[in-house]
């Protein structure tokens, strides 16, 4: 399977008539493009997409900025109906089963992932996210679609607006379009007996309303949290502000931007703390909290890349080691204090060198490789938390003590349970 | 193809006759034990091992602690040659291809890449590594062997004792086994017309005497360096030290325990440098010219893991960071070049960070995927040299300022290079 058929000769949403629903942005990318990305992601490379006259150029334009893979379909007369723009398709479409959707819905990623497994039409019995009383109903049994449509009463699941065909399906369309004027493509999943799925609570839903788009992106820029190296602070605050964060920048700056405004905010944290450490403190555990802000917004709108991944994590490396030196300066520290400092330091450095050259060798987030790492304490956003408390009581000595006793600890931990847990992930280096 | 025959039913060898040659050590691992290594790591798995009475019991063992997935032939009547155990070997075999070579024969890993790629006969026409007067003469032509023996006058080639057969193979082998009595390899190739091809230069050789195995030991050592983020310092003076130690070491210890004696040479230089910084900056080269031999005799023996890398890593930056410290402390420095101190320890830290964490991102060694990070200097090796360097004249202000300014413009510049090659190398992350 290769192939998707994407419908997008529907007439404008209701909120907003001047831009086509397919374009409209969500979390930061456009519904059609998000649809794609995700497809491709799942190695469907090639798209035909339906369109009307109207939005013909604007949707051409976003596929060539894709570099997609793609075939246009004019549909001339798009009060046809939707089935008839599958219809129109069925030329283009060489493979024997192909992937169908609607350029109005909005798909989570674990929600493609299944339903790209089943066949026919995907029905969600639960549809968590959508308006339930808008939705089309779906009655399926024995794997079939038995009934469908918007006022019918009988029915144990709702359209997703996704279906895994095959190219039979384009006979019955054939057949209908002969017939009749208006087509939809539920007439053509209830005529055929197409078969059905079903996949539930997974995160989709077709944008009709503002409250729809704002529901999507929430929902999308939630489910964005990757998480497994988050510690308690992380879990408990700073998660909950830069969600509140990302949810409000999503569709106005780029990851690269955050990652720059965290820096910098980070930066300055330490130039105030030469001056004064309870300032600087809190402006540090600013940075920690807007530091989940880039991450979040680039998982949730599809443009995460190993470049930004990178960065980021030099960049918090420089944050922290600039900070505990401003604090340093200006303890101005004799010479018999100075090998905490420099433990302090260095185990900050080595906590995450250790973790993150785990990757290096193994290819692998540590985190998910050896679980038990994740029960240490001694994570960035509670190093962070405890420099801010430590800084607001004035406990700058202390601070550098437990810093190097922590971290340093911390280190000699992740050496052991790499160590023991080497068995099983052990091979020679091919 | 994912059978391989192996014959180790010869004589002793004329070094040490109480050894059987198959399980003679050349660089730290066993000749048969390395040959099924090298073929499992191009997905040969099976192995079929022809032995004698005499050595059965000894080559059993070593196969059980390969975890090998072997059937074991005896050949009762080792004096009827080689030939006569390849027939043996007939019922074994299932596969209509299948690798034959010999138990005495050592080959490098670029050798087995090369030579599983050809057909029949594996020949060298250079022959470099062996004593080419007892070699074993080979003459090609059109693809198939014409002549093979030690004696013949007309040859263009030397037998590597390797060889991709098919099943027909044994059909020969059984009409020449009913003819005679002694049926050696040699007959059944010349009398099979057996295809050959060409693999030249690539390093191989049987072991016969003692010098035959310091020679294997030396090149196999010697083909260990991996060398692409060697440093120039590594290259003229470090390499040349930790080959010479690791040829003579390789049979003796293990990666790990010369990864521990590395640390120890270089935490001892750290302890010195607090009250002698030349004595200390002499005993960290040292450390950094054994620093590689863990890696060498970890590659020449096939011994490589994933731990051994991180862990070696992880142990090379707290000898850097143990020994500036120990400078530090040994100046004791006021307040004013405080900052020179925090910035060349975080700069040598981050050296290594940047680039590892690469990997991180990338699943790719940082040098081979940016080629430009190879020409700055400041790898480590260098580093070490420098730092030994200003020691020993005494410079120890001078280094802190030149430290802090090459590592973190190396930084930087490293960043610069990754950013500027994004293009080539950024995806989503799938």
């Amino acid at each position: 399977m290769r192939t998707a058929v994407i419908l997008c000769a529907g007439r404008g949403s209701r909120m907003n008539a001047s831009i086509p629903k397919p374009l409209v942005r969500v979390a930061g990318r456009e519904i059609l493009s998000r649809t794609i990305e995700l497809l491709r992601r799942h190695r469907i490379e090639r798209f035909v997409i339906v369109v009307n006259p109207e939005n013909k150029d604007r949707i051409e334009d976003l596929l060539r900025r894709e570099g997609a893979d793609y075939t246009l379909v004019v549909n001339e007369r798009p009060e046809r109906e939707n089935g008839y723009s599958l219809y129109l398709a069925r030329e283009h479409v060489t493979d024997r089963e192909f992937v169908l959707t609607m350029g109005d819905h909005v798909y989570s990623e674990d929600f493609i992932a299944r339903a790209l497994k089943g066949k026919g039409l995907i029905v969600d019995d639960l549809a968590l996210y959508v308006d339930r009383t808008e939705a089309t109903r779906v009655l399926c049994g024995k794997g079939r679609v038995k009934d469908i449509g918007k006022g019918i009463e009988k029915f144990n699941g709702y359209d997703t607006g996704f279906f895994i065909l095959t190219r039979s399906v384009f006979k019955v369309a054939e057949k209908l379009v002969s017939e009749r004027e208006k087509v939809t493509v539920s007439d053509i999943v209830k005529a055929g007996r197409i078969r059905c799925t079903f996949v539930s609570g997974e995160f989709w839903t077709d944008v009709d309303t503002r409250e729809d788009l704002e529901r999507a992106r929430k929902e999308l820029v939630r489910a964005s949290v990757k998480g497994v190296g988050d510690g308690v602070v992380s879990r408990l605050i700073n998660r909950k502000v830069s969600l509140w964060i990302s949810e409000r920048v999503v569709d106005r700056i780029t990851p690269m931007q955050a990652t720059w405004a965290t820096f910098i905010t980070g930066l300055v944290s330490a130039l105030i703390a030469l001056f004064s450490p309870q300032m600087g403190g809190l402006i540090y555990q600013v940075s920690s909290m807007l530091d989940g802000v880039d991450g979040e917004i680039a998982r949730a709108s599809l443009r995460t890349t190993r470049f930004g991944g990178w960065i980021d994590s030099i960049l918090d490396r420089v944050v922290d080691f600039a900070f505990l030196s401003a604090l340093a300066l200006w303890l101005g520290p004799g010479a018999g204090f100075l090998p905490w400092i420099f433990l302090a330091l260095f185990g900050t450095l080595m906590v995450s060198y250790t973790t993150e050259r785990f990757r290096g060798s193994y290819c692998e987030d540590a985190y998910e490789a050896v679980r038990p790492l994740r029960y240490l304490v001694g994570k960035r956003d509670e190093r962070v938390f405890l420099v801010m408390v430590f800084c607001l009581l004035g406990w700058i000595e202390a601070l550098f003590i437990v810093l190097a006793l922590i971290t340093n600890l911390r280190v000699i931990l992740t050496v052991y349970l790499v160590w023991s847990h080497k068995g099983k992930y052990e091979q020679a280096l091919r």
